[in-house]
């Protein structure tokens, strides 16, 4: 059985027309899908105009009870429920979810050491069999990067991570291609050369690049990621424009990561 | 097989307290059960601070394309998401949808005549074989009161008729009691006492407090979808305070409708 786990990233998110675009491609991609999404720019806008103050520390977002109520709002609520919509006119059946619903991720809320980043999760389960179950229904997910605590917490997790964490727990069920849709056509060589895409990623090739400079501050943890599902079994990692996603499952378009 | 449904209105969503209480009951009604779940207030506090303006007419707040993002937001992302994460922790595994989900809630956007209320639903059809699916895996169902339609619109839907209309369609699959859970202690003869419930309502008892003007206005669409209900099929509908869902589920409190 083949599963594909797509990731789409806020940037995609916040352009309504590229979104379009993108949930056209989702739709079409054969066989058992999930989609998981980021955030988009919408929730700091949201939290501007509800007088919610964004304070990053080290460049990430500290989640206050205020900020994960405006998460839980735009990722839980507006996001994920357009897209739901919209993908239900595309006649894909779409069920919208965070990791709380039908209790699929629980995470725990990230132990205070230097920083307290708020109501922020670190993933501890899966309930693979529950999503295989959606998906033996026809179903597919749709995950906003929302999990929760058996304390009665929802908490904010990354969607990158996410995905890498239900891709991995998918293995046994399916053989599981998973794809990082963004803004880029996959990595480069040169961030501001759509051309120098590298075809494939070694270990060795990206610890050379991370040395060089070349692959730069946002790759890292999403290549980290990527590089941990494909070490746990994941079958391909890909990582691409998201206007590439149907070329890309067709292995003809974006950055193939190879162990 | 017996399956409770049960409508919790704005007035409990909007106090923490009274909300817990009540999800407390809630978890411990044995056997299948659903959950809808009213607006409440935040959708107008947060439209405010965004800048939203709401329109009533007549009574009815319009949903325009700005007031649908705001009511997607608050009820199917934030009250949807907290109901769901409570649940969690008592052992309830919950599942929060609006219609659009699994395409479990189709609808139509209500006909402009002489008002054009917007995104609002009228609700087409039900599938109650996914319904029915979610209970058979132990999950338990809690619906935003939100639907959608085929050409990709989220709208705005009345939880009292989305109880209702589950309610019916789920009668070929169990013995369905349909529960409305509000602040008062069930229909009251004088609003401001009580203890002036009237345990068993009939039709004929309906029409006469009608007339009398005892029974107002915002519960005269309740009772009429209640009815409804009953009409076609629910083996019971209850009306009654939030705090007595437990007595009421067991026959001891409340206004039980009777044909």
């Amino acid at each position: 059985m083949q599963l594909t786990i797509i990731k789409i990233g806020g940037n995609v998110i916040d352009n309504p027309d590229a979104l379009k675009r993108f949930l056209t491609s989702f739709a079409q991609v054969p066989g058992d899908k999930i989609l998981i999404h980021g955030g988009g720019k919408v929730a700091t806008q949201v939290a501007e105009k509800l007088g919610v103050q964004t304070t990053m520390v080290e460049g990430r977002r500290i989640t206050d009870r205020a900020m994960l109520d405006v998460v839980t709002m735009v990722y839980g609520g507006l996001v994920n429920k357009q897209i739901v919509v919209q993908l239900q006119a595309l006649d894909v059946n779409a069920i919208g979810l965070t990791g709380a619903d039908a209790s699929t991720v629980l995470a725990r809320k990230r132990p205070v050491k230097d920083i307290d980043y708020g109501f922020v999760g670190d993933i501890v389960s899966i309930d693979s069999g529950q999503i295989w179950y959606f998906l033996r229904q026809s179903l597919t997910p749709v995950y906003a990067p929302l999990t929760y605590d058996e304390d009665g917490n929802l908490l904010n997790t990354n969607a990158d991570t996410m995905a890498s964490a239900i891709a991995v727990d998918m293995i046994h069920r399916a053989e599981v291609t998973l794809v990082y849709c963004f803004e880029k056509k996959g990595v480069l060589t040169n961030p501001d050369d759509d051309l120098s895409v590298v075809p494939e990623l070694t270990p060795a090739l990206y610890a050379e690049q991370k040395t060089a400079g070349t692959i730069n501050k946002g790759m890292i943890p999403k290549l980290d990621n990527a590089f941990a599902a494909l070490d746990k079994g994941v079958s391909r990692v890909i990582i691409c424009h998201a206007d590439d996603l149907a070329q890309a499952v067709g292995q003809g378009a974006g950055t193939l990561l190879k162990l």
